[in-house]
């Protein structure tokens, strides 16, 4: 490069100065409102293990957007080796291990631990391949999905059948369709298996049940006879981790190799002996559920971070109604952030990245409330936890994945480059959407749910009614034709009010469905559609009712620290209002027509929801960039130009271009060459 | 692999025997509706083209999934070599040039020739780099963005300073933000360029000028004395393009590289010659819009293609109201075609491509219609062309980047796999929202032309009234309080009723507008987010208007053959009929926010337009696939194992996870490795 280049600055203003004016707009206490979010403990947790790992060269993350596939899966292996290194010498426990995988943000081949033996498996089983797992004597993944099924586990074909003769089970696929399929860690890395097949005995079958199976030499490496096993190959994102495939040929493993904590088959006779009630296998589930919900507000607040920081620092045309000035007088372009289409773009991201904050802390409280419970032997809050987080896992993931993509179309054009950030974070994101229960496949069980809440004797509530889905679902029973009340723009700040808002218009839809199926016996796929927005209203009503009653002081003694940080300091009460006013009013907006259909609002009171969100824009403005400060993203888990805290953008931009390595491959410019076009190479051959 | 994977076929019922049954239902003539889209010339030139480039063994893209970025560009370069070669063999016209990219669909490095020097160069100008320029004597790109300016030009920051002394431009860039960047071409291959910069003579500024310049030598191929070059870096998507960036430090070039068809700066005294007025430049603006939503429509035919095909193939589930037997009796699980809220998603995706062949159909016929009037020194028709292409090339590129992602979720995990067809397609096609005009910007084009034409006095349109905004726009003022007639679901299907629907909600949107602007004196700052509404519903209202005219008779009789093939088959017609009832009413379903709060339609009209948007997918349904069949998109293009016109699902996608390359690598197994896991290698680390 020309020696000009190196002193060479970005034109004033500079992103630093910008980022630091935005801060010193601020009307509350960011640090305060970070403690408020995660509490002391956790964010002495994340300050050391950042420390750590952010130190660690194997670590380092300069070269991984250059990547190519082999490279970053090698790159993947050494980190996964060097974590467990880490676990060892930290003594890390599972939370902490969480954290330091959320800051190193790339999804590798090795499974931490293998939770399906932990659940399953016989005190003998764990002791046989739990042990040896954790301490990574064994490299586990669990193969349940196949290359023709996917949301329905009861259609594996794969099947495991007992041959009493050697008490074994042959594990076999006898169709192509029976390979299972996109198995991560499976492709190269895992020598063993827990896998999901149906189950037969004595001719008959007993559906899908685990097995474990060593599926690779411990030695060699290689896969043991009857097995094949590779790489499904490229994908969207997750190149680093090797999901795989494998096929079984008639493969033998003995009878104890089938986790059998729950059901077994015994010896010799090949009877089957079946699983008590599977209430805990869904306690599982809610569990898992709340942990992606959990890592939903994380995706949201890293893209709402890049997002807004950069809008801060990129200044783009001069508003002719408010031009802005520097100190010398040069009116400059003015920052994209002060565009009101910008911030409607944008700060509902924001707004969206809290409400989860307090709905993965509701999940998470009422799980663990849950298993008090239900080792009481009390199921009652089961199936209210299990509609509600499907729904919630269903609607949190698809607003990630389109919010994620918006932050990165509202950066412009840098948004396209792997440099600002979003690109493997929203490749990686993307199959939020569709594990651990498919989106559209969830809803399902939210819709079921309430239709048979609904569909119970009102009076049979009316004594004991803590359950919120009870209570809107009597409140709308009630009064079917009840109408919003406000007046003012302002009357939509009240929450009552808007709490009540959501919730007639969930038992609106409620309604309609019960009467569709009962009384005009529509079947149920025909309904699929209202189901779909059964669910999302009934979760919207959740994200909106628990960031509500987080900013309601409990007053009592025991109160969590985060809340009572939050309740005591009122400049975070005030912002934490908006932002809340915000989220549910701007939800209100987008799903306008149903709030509209359903008799609920109407058609100018809906004109005051809008003013009151430009209102709440205006509100948001000066706190904008400490608001996601708050969120506590570090570059390092960023690795985003666009979004640096220090606001270096263009500088990081260059930077990072100057080392693609596109730039040091030599091309083939002799004339003869077959990739390269020369002079004279075609003369006279084209026409316009 | 082990030996009897060889014979393994997929489960029964098999996904050739599939689609084979579901094209045995179809209602209308297939090749007919081929016809009846592209007409027998445009078909004629398409097959002929395909037959070339699909035999062609440097086109042939078995191992592109695999390819990391060197490769991927090294292969591009080859590719565009043959292509040219091809171009000169063949002697195929930009037409046909463009079908043939459109097969290879691989966006490379080289541009197919420089429209900026046939625009604004002189005749001398053409002949001294024009025509090497299209014989690939050198290769050239089009250097406009900069690190720090994208959508506003005004804003560029490199300077060409004119120097009498020596009658020479000095190019410099003097800060970083200057530097150019996403330059497609510019970082490895092109040896000249096309850039914009701002004009300085005698101390004055003109503003940005283009000015071509001699970037490497011809011989070492190496960046000249004083310029800077490198590659951008890894993108989303467009990795086998070398988007470059180009720093100046005080170049000199001759003042005849100013390309000076327009303006100009005299010999010595460095007079400026300015430009005549801009129309003509609005006029290629226009054309290049046309051709973008052209794009549009191929995207969704190919989205929907790959979707409908699998979903009519994958089975997932047993619906218990309507199970699916084999001949045999045995039952299976239930096309997912077959679910309602997958045609819910998928059918009006089909609507949709439809509806963009129609108005980049009526596009294009207006463009070669205004060109006609403009020589003729008429430019009556330009303002309303370029608002309405503008806002088209907004609204359909984002719904286009949308329905693409909307049918790849709609197919699953497999929709993640690169092997689905869907994701280097997505990836390559999402800069269509930013470039040629930011999606969001462009609707202030459209927005202030709607005002202007709303402010004008009404009166003065009642003569000559051809023009449909006036059309709506009027209907609206001298009705603003017209109500909706539907009584019954089926009256929705009324085309008449259609239009005054969505004529009455954007005028309403227009009226608001012009009320709060003129008479409550807001800025234009403040109304972004009604100006972003208002393009919308306008050009929603322009791709309803043109689909329903398509279907309507004109009884010229030099109509365009296209039209005559469709009106002339009632078996067309009726299919048709029911697909841009499903465009449009699918569209009011998703706006009907506004349409209820414009007060056109009522809360229990609304129920109507969803009940008869249920009935027509019902319609659809039989048709699905050869729907899509129709678009003609052949499987060299579609490269998707999920959406192959045989159905032959799963064996392509085993076959393609066989051949990726991380099943080869070979990994360091040796018990010191740094990247593998061995026995014992951690005894005793970690804890739960």
């Amino acid at each position: 490069m020309t020696s000009n280049i190196k002193i060479l600055k970005p034109s004033d203003p500079q992103g630093s100065n910008l980022l630091s004016q935005e801060r010193a707009r601020t009307t509350f206490d960011v640090k305060k409102l970070t403690l408020a979010l995660y509490g002391s403990k956790e964010l002495e947790r994340l300050n050391r293990i950042l420390e750590i790992v952010e130190n660690d060269p194997v670590f380092d993350k300069s070269k991984i957007y250059y990547m190519g596939r082999n490279e970053l899966f090698e790159h993947a292996l050494k980190k996964d080796k060097r974590l467990v290194q880490l676990i060892k010498k930290h003594r890390w426990d599972v939370e902490e291990t969480h954290i330091a995988e959320l800051f190193l943000d790339l999804p590798g081949p090795v499974r931490m631990f293998i939770p399906t033996i932990f659940g399953q498996g016989t005190e003998e089983q764990k002791k046989k391949f739990l042990i040896p797992a954790i301490k990574y004597e064994i490299i586990g993944c669990y193969a349940q999905t196949e290359l023709g099924h996917g949301s329905n586990v009861q259609g594996l074909e794969t099947t495991a059948t007992y041959i009493p003769e050697t008490d074994e089970f042959e594990i076999h696929s006898p169709h192509l369709t029976a390979s299972k399929w996109w198995i991560g860690g499976l492709g190269r890395t895992a020598n063993h298996a827990v896998i999901m097949a149906q189950l037969k005995s004595n001719g008959k079958d007993f559906g899908p049940h685990p097995f474990i199976i060593q599926i690779r030499d411990m030695e060699t490496h290689q896969p043991l006879s009857g097995i094949t096993i590779g790489d499904v190959g490229p994908k969207f994102g997750y190149n680093a981790t090797d999901n795989g495939f494998m096929l079984f040929d008639h493969v033998r493993i003995p009878r104890s190799n089938m986790l059998s904590k729950y059901s077994q088959i015994k010896e010799g006779t090949g009877e089957y002996i079946s699983p008590p009630n599977d209430k805990l296998s869904y306690g599982t589930m809610v569990f898992v559920r709340a942990m992606i919900v959990t890592g939903v507000r994380v995706a949201l607040a890293r893209a709402a971070t890049i997002a807004i920081r950069y809008s801060a620092v990129r200044r783009q045309f001069v508003d002719k109604d408010e031009p802005k000035k520097l100190e010398n007088g040069r009116i400059v372009e003015t920052s994209i952030l002060d565009y009101t289409m910008q911030q409607y773009r944008l700060f509902p991201v924001i707004a969206q990245a809290y409400a989860c904050f307090y709905t993965s802390k509701a999940m998470v409280d009422s799980y663990l409330n849950y298993m008090k419970q239900s080792s009481g032997g009390d199921f009652s809050s089961l199936a209210d936890l299990h509609a509600s987080s499907s729904g919630l896992k269903s609607l949190a993931t698809s607003m990630a994945v389109d919010s994620i993509e918006d932050c990165r179309r509202a950066c412009g054009g840098h948004g396209y480059s792997s440099f600002s950030g979003f690109v493997t974070f929203y490749q990686n994101y993307l199959p939020n959407t569709t594990w651990e229960g498919d989106n559209y496949i969830l809803t399902h069980q939210t819709a079921r749910y309430v239709k048979v809440v609904s569909n119970k004797n009102p009076e049979a509530y009316s004594q004991s009614n803590t359950n919120p889905t009870i209570t809107y679902i009597l409140q709308f029973l009630n009064n079917p034709n009840q109408t919003c009340t406000a007046t003012t723009p302002s009357d939509f700040k009240n929450h009552e009010l808007q709490l009540r808002a959501f919730g007639h218009r969930a038992a609106y839809l409620i309604a309609n469905a019960v009467d569709q199926i009962d009384n005009h016996k529509k079947s149920w796929n025909s309904m699929l559609i209202e189901v779909n927005r059964i669910s999302r209203a009934h979760c919207q009503y959740i994200l909106a009712r628990n960031f509500i009653t987080a900013l309601q002081k409990s007053h009592q003694p025991n109160e969590d620290e985060r809340l009572r940080v939050l309740h005591d300091n009122p400049d975070l009460m005030e912002v934490m209002n908006s932002v809340c006013n915000l989220f549910v009013l701007n939800t209100m907006e987008k799903e306008l027509g149903e709030f509209l259909e359903c008799g609920y609002i109407t058609s100018s009171q809906s004109k005051l929801i809008r003013s009151q969100v430009y209102d709440l824009l205006k509100e948001i403005r000066p706190n904008a960039v400490s608001l996601v400060d708050a969120f506590y993203i570090p570059d390092f888990m960023l690795q985003s130009a666009l979004g640096r805290y220090d606001g270096k953008v263009y500088e990081t931009m260059f930077d990072w271009a100057s080392k693609e390595p596109l730039n040091e491959i030599t091309l083939d410019v002799n004339p003869n060459s077959e990739v390269l076009f020369r002079n004279n190479d075609y003369k006279g051959m084209a026409r316009l």
